[in-house]
Parts: structure tokens; C-alpha cells; sequence
């Protein structure tokens, strides 16, 4: 059957399984795949620029030893000519093996894959909706440091009401045993109801003080940006922004073993003076984000691990 | 001697037989070609852009084992200094050994080619001018579906004025015996004389009824895009337009292995609701286009078949 | 040492020497080193568009069997999002072995350069300050055609004000034996002190007859672009502009085995009616770039020669 990924939790936990396994044996012997995608397309479709994801995943064909065509940018599609998705996406299946896609429509992926007769279609974002391998490589992160995903406190920091890569990301733990999560975030960016709702009471708390929940011991702090434009007022974004900023004296208060994500840009909600700091993992997480996606592409693929 | 290829019909029948017989042997053990331009380069230059030729060309170099290099856009070259297209094509020529170049500007590929002193150029269209590949495309489909070029009667249906896809297939089919041509199209966009005067009166009829046309028996139709700006105002378009859409009630009077053709982006002229009738081949058409795109290099680069 | 390639005397000359005799062991036997860069990755950053660099270091790393990821333009870069171009090549970092990399900031390269920590950045170009490969691919055009870099008369022609390819050139060239250069320009555009200072007096004259330079015996002329606005009027530059060009009759005043080189892209400085003189160069320079970048990116790599 063909299979795509549109949503983060399109894939059960043992698939996860399954995929961080072969993940992890790349990155042990990343040379005993350097052939694996040989003869094989990778079509990278950017309707909308992201630069970050794009490279992640044509490195990640690349370094399986497949090929990529593609796009970077809306303007280059012939989708100018009025052409619909579907019909764009289904020439490129005549041409390519497997797709990543990213789009500014919400539900653009979905409307692929549905189009598809043997092609395997990745989301790679689709507006502000869902962006599965950014959750991916997140897992891979947490799988990679802390052998496990159950019984693990984590925090998540910065904007709880319209991050997206957070709301999969505590969707996908919270599938887990024993995971407690502490939402760290200023009142008007507090994680929406509807997500709190599928997480057992017990197993979370919320607060706006970051320094106090790291000091309460964390296994794991998720931070996230908090954009300028979310506030009600340029004052009120002054007045808050420093207490999300993760610098040098919060650290001191950090478990030994906690480990720092982000998914990347960050602007200065993470001061670099931790950049060093062996607990700060966010520029590994960008490389395990490559490597989950030669795992996935396998997957995607059938191709044997 | 070098070759290149810039108008449809620089080949002649015998070369377009071999040709078609490298393609379907391509067609028939792709992994066969995986290695034969290893280490070969295409310069895939876009100084428009087409995504779709574009793909269509970089996916044939890297499914025979090449690589690409190049741009999808004008704004990209370096054009912009004020320099002359023999020197940006002389220098590329130093980095790649075979290069595909798609350009506003009729006549722009014959003068790269006669710039060159040992890179093949292959005209990826030029201006509203020629679109060779196209030809070999459409030309591949023909023959994978009916084995044969001579004795078939062929539909043309849309803008026959300005459409030069068009007129390079009827030209090219015009080489073949027993071709029979029918000419659809609004009064406004009828076939231009110059291209009716080299086929013999015998061998054409025109007609403004699609319907008619196709109940007559058809082997072949070929559709194509009706511009709105080309009628003389948007009353005429629209009282037209729908007697030039394929759809269902129209198909069924077609006969059993009437193939339908179109060299795509289609906007409305072939209804989606026949897209899942085997007798639609115009997304495997891309698929061909593909593969004749990889005869054509190893051809050009004088790789044994 | 993590090596990198900031500035064009970033290596000494026996580096150079090193580098040259890769560079034309690869011209000599290139099916030998088809799969030296196998299995690793260029990351191609071009923050501003310089296609003819780009796909020269583009086609450097294809012809070894290495892959290449990137971007052609700033506006596809995720610094829109406001990250620090430390964050992005870190990020960059975790996807590629090795980067080409352009940037309209002067001191950009050597900032990247600082933040790695295993990826070795080369400078294609930051702002008008360095373009190092540039005067690698005149040095090895020299050394391919002079067989040796010392008792040399170099005529070097255009702007010598603004120049910075000349600029590289003539202080990389300074530093062997026996070396003369004769600096031909406009009045206005003449070689700047501080550049002259590093020269032994006897070792340079300055004129603003490009006939008389060549007939007094240059082994080396390398002319280079005169702008426009650099002239302080319209009338000046009409008066003076064909003076500087370069034609037949000027080539028939020079010496029978002088070479002509040029940076390229060319306007009208050199005429293209001496394209055909076999000591006119300028294309196999483009060549050459290619290859001295080839043989850079496996010395970068400690790749085996």
C-alpha cells in the first residue's frame, strides 16, 4: 500500500520505533547506505521558500546516494499557468520516486498524496498547519540523549498558542508512559485548551516562569520563538520577553542531564553563550533532522533497512 | 561532427526511429542506463522559466547516472553584466558537456550552437518559436501506443494559429504515409495556410465540431489550450469554449484505442473526470517525455545504445 | 587543523605549488577522480547571485562524485527570519562536508569561518573585498601555459583602481622571483599606493598606452573590465575606452606566445575578432577555475591526491 506523511502522528509508535531504529543504525555506519537510493528521485517541491527544510531533506537523499530535482520558490512552479496541484503533482510523479512538499495552503499535502498512484508524498509543511519531520527530528533528539520516551519531564517554552512544531511535539509524547510536561509561556500565549484536553490532568502544569520550572527539574526544555507580533502591545512584549530568554544563570539551574531543543532560527530566545554548553543540543537536532529523514525516505520507499 | 538539436524536424525519419528504439529500450530495462553518463554534466539553463521541461529534463540526466548543473531563472545569469549569450555559452561550456537552454528569445539556441566548439545544445524552446523535445515527446507516445507512425488519422483540436506544438507535430507526422489530419478548432484559430500548403488537400479537413470530429473516428487527439486573449472578446470565448472540451459525453463517442494527447498545463479543455479512462495517456505523454529526453542525450553525447 | 580558503594568500607558495600540481594531474587524467568526493556533500551558499562562480564550483564537486545542496540567491535564505549567519552555517554544518560560499558583507566568509567546527567554508566572494578561487584559476592558467610563476612581464589592464581580481593577482604574483608588471590604465584608474608600496620599484611601471606596453614585450596581458561609472564624465569615458580594448591589430603588436587573460565576464574590452588567436585564453581560464577548484576541495577535504 502506499504510504505518505502528512500528519505528525500518521505513523503508530511502533512505526516511530521502527523508524528511530534505522535512523540510529545511519548514523552509526552512515557509509553502509550510501547506495540504498541509487537510481532513485527525490522531488523537493517548495511552493514557499524554507531553506533550512529543503537542505535537510535533499542532504538526506543525497547521502542515500539518490538524486533531487525541484523547486525553491512559488514563483519557478507553472502553477502560474493555472494549472491545479494535482495536476502539476501528478507529472512530477512520472519523473520522481518520492516527493517533499511544502506549501503555504493548509491541507495542499493531503490533496497530493490523494492525487498519487505510486508516489510517496511528504509534508515539509503545509502553512501554519503541520510539519510531521520537524516532530520527527525532534523524537530522534530525545530517543538519541535519553534512550527512552517514557517517564520523562519536559518543558516547552515560548509561544504554547500558535506553535505549531510544539503542538506535535507534546501530541507525540503524550502517547508515552509516565511523560509530564510543564508549559512555560507568557498568560496570552498559553497552550490552547483543545491540546491540554488529551493530556491527563495530573500530567501537566502551566506557569510563566521559566527560571522556577528548569529549578524544578527538567529532563528536557523545548524552546520556541515568541514572535514580536503575538503581543497585545510593544510594551508588553518588553516587559515579558526576558524571562523566555534562556541565558547562562538559568542554565546553572538546570538538571546535569537536561537537554536544550529548538527548532531553528532561533532569534535570542536562547542567549549564545550557551551555544557551548555540551546540555545545549539544537544544532545536533538539525543534524538528526537529516538523519530521520534518510530513515524515513527508506520507510516511505520499502526499501530494506 | 557536433549535433544539436534545435528545430523538431533536425532529425530525419531514420534518426527518429533509432531514437524511439533507444527510448523503448530504455523504457523497457531503465536499470540498464543507471551508469551510462556517469560523470557526464548537463547545463540545464533557464533563462525563462518551465518548470516542467526543466524537471523533465534533469530527471532524464540523473535516471542515466549524469549530473546537472544550471538555473531556472534569467534574473540568476549573469546576463545581467552585459554579457553576450556566446560568452555566458562558452564559458558553461568549459563545466558541462551537454547542455539543454530554454530562452525568450527566437533563435537563441541556434546561435548558442554555433558558439560551440564541443558541446552539444538541445533547444529547450526558444521564444514562442520551437520546442523540439515537445515533438519527440508526443512523437514517443505515438509510437509506444499505435507501433506505427504512417496510416493514422490524427485530431488536432484547440489554437491552431499560435499553437506550436501543434505545428511541429503536424509537420513532423506529415513525413509518415497515409497520415490523415483533422483540423478543430474555432474559426478564429484555424490552422495557419503556410502549414495546410505542405500537407496534400487529400490528407486534411478542417472542422469547428469537436464532437463530429471524434465520432468520425479518430486513432488520435491531440488537445491542446484555448487562450482567452486569443478571441476577439470574452462574449466569443465563452459562447465557444465548451465545444472544445473533452469530457465524458464526448469520449464516448470515440473509438476504443483513441489515444488523447496534450502537452500539458492543462487549464479546462480536458475535463478531470476522464483522467482515470485508459484512453487518457497525457501524464504517461509526460512520462515519455522523460525518456526521450534521456535517448536524446546519450544520442547526442555519442553513448552507445 | 580545520583548513579554510579566506583570502588569497591564505597558502603559501609551496601550498600553491601543491595545489597546482593536483590541479593538472586532474586535467591530465580527470576519469581518475571521478569518485574521490563520493559520498560527500558542497554546500553551495550563494547569498547574492554569481552564476558563472557557482557553477564552477558546482561542476568542481559533480566531476569528483560529490553532491552539492544550496541556494543561488539571498532572498531564498532563512536569514529573512532574522537568524545570525552563524546560526545558519552552523546549521548548514550539520548537512555538508564542505562550503562554497558568496556574500554581499565583506569579512562574512572569515565570520563563517570562526563558527565552525569541522566544515571547511571556501570564499567565493564577500562584497568587493576577496574572491581568492578567482586568482587560483589565473595562477593556474599561468602555470598550465608559462610552465613557471617567476621571471615574468605581466601587463595588467582596466581598472586598476577598483579591481580586486588584479588587485589578488598581482600581490599573489609579487611573490616570486624576477616578476614585472606593467600597470596600463586611465589616469583616473590607476594601481592605489598601498598596492604599488609592496613592490620593488624597478619591478613595475605605470602607462596608459595599451599598444606600447605590448610591443615593448609582455608575457602575460590580463585585461580586465573598465566600468563606465567609474569615469568621472560620460565624454571621458568616450574618449578613453578604446584605448583599452583589445583587437587584432594591437594582438599583432605582441609577442607570439603572450596570453591574454580576463576574469570574465567581458563587454567590449577585449573584441571578439581574437577570439580565435590561440593566445587568447580567457575561456580555458574558465576551465581552469574549475579544475584548481576541484583539486581545492580535496585539499580542503584531506582527500588523497
Amino acid at each position: 500500500m502506499l504510504r505518505h506523511l502528512i500528519q505528525p502522528l500518521d505513523f503508530t509508535t511502533e512505526e516511530f520505533d521502527d523508524l528511530f531504529r534505522l535512523a540510529n543504525k545511519i548514523i552509526q555506519n552512515p557509509e553502509n547506505y550510501l547506495d540504498v537510493c541509487k537510481g532513485k528521485l527525490l522531488a523537493s517541491l517548495f511552493f514557499e521558500p524554507s531553506t533550512r527544510t529543503r537542505l535537510s531533506f535533499e542532504s538526506a537523499m543525497l547521502r542515500l546516494g539518490g538524486q533531487v530535482v525541484g523547486f525553491s520558490d512559488a514563483k519557478v512552479s507553472s502553477t502560474a499557468k493555472g494549472e491545479s496541484l494535482q495536476d502539476t503533482i501528478r507529472t512530477v510523479e512520472n519523473y520522481a520516486d518520492i516527493c517533499a512538499m511544502r506549501h503555504p495552503k493548509e491541507g495542499a499535502a493531503l490533496l497530493a498524496a490523494k492525487a498519487m498512484t505510486r508516489m510517496p508524498i511528504i509534508n515539509a509543511g503545509d502553512g501554519g498547519h503541520q510539519h510531521p519531520t520537524q516532530t520527527l527530528a525532534d523524537l530522534l533528539t530525545i530517543d538519541y540523549y535519553k534512550k527512552r520516551f517514557d517517564n520523562l519531564t519536559i518543558g516547552v517554552c515560548g509561544d504554547l498558542k500558535f506553535g505549531r512544531t510544539i503542538h506535535s511535539l507534546v501530541r507525540a509524547m503524550n502517547r508515552y508512559e509516565g511523560v509530564k510536561f510543564v508549559f512555560i509561556s507568557p498568560d496570552e500565549l498559553r497552550m490552547p485548551k483543545t491540546f491540554k484536553d488529551e493530556i491527563a490532568k495530573e500530567n501537566y502544569i502551566e506557569t510563566s516562569d521559566l527560571s522556577e520550572a528548569i529549578k524544578n527539574g527538567l529532563d528536557i526544555l523545548y524552546m520556541s520563538r515568541v514572535q514580536r507580533e503575538r503581543f497585545v502591545s510593544e510594551e508588553e512584549y518588553l516587559r515579558l520577553k526576558d524571562f523566555f530568554i534562556l541565558d547562562k544563570e538559568k542554565m546553572n539551574l538546570a538538571k546535569e542531564d537536561m537537554i536544550v531543543l529548538h527548532p531553528l532560527p532561533r532569534v535570542n530566545e536562547i542567549s549564545t553563550e550557551i551555544d557551548d554548553d555540551p546540555r545545549a543540543v539544537y544544532f545536533e537536532q538539525a543534524r538528526f533532522g537529516m538523519y530521520v529523514r534518510m530513515a524515513l525516505i527508506m520507510f516511505l520507499l520499502g526499501l530494506e533497512a
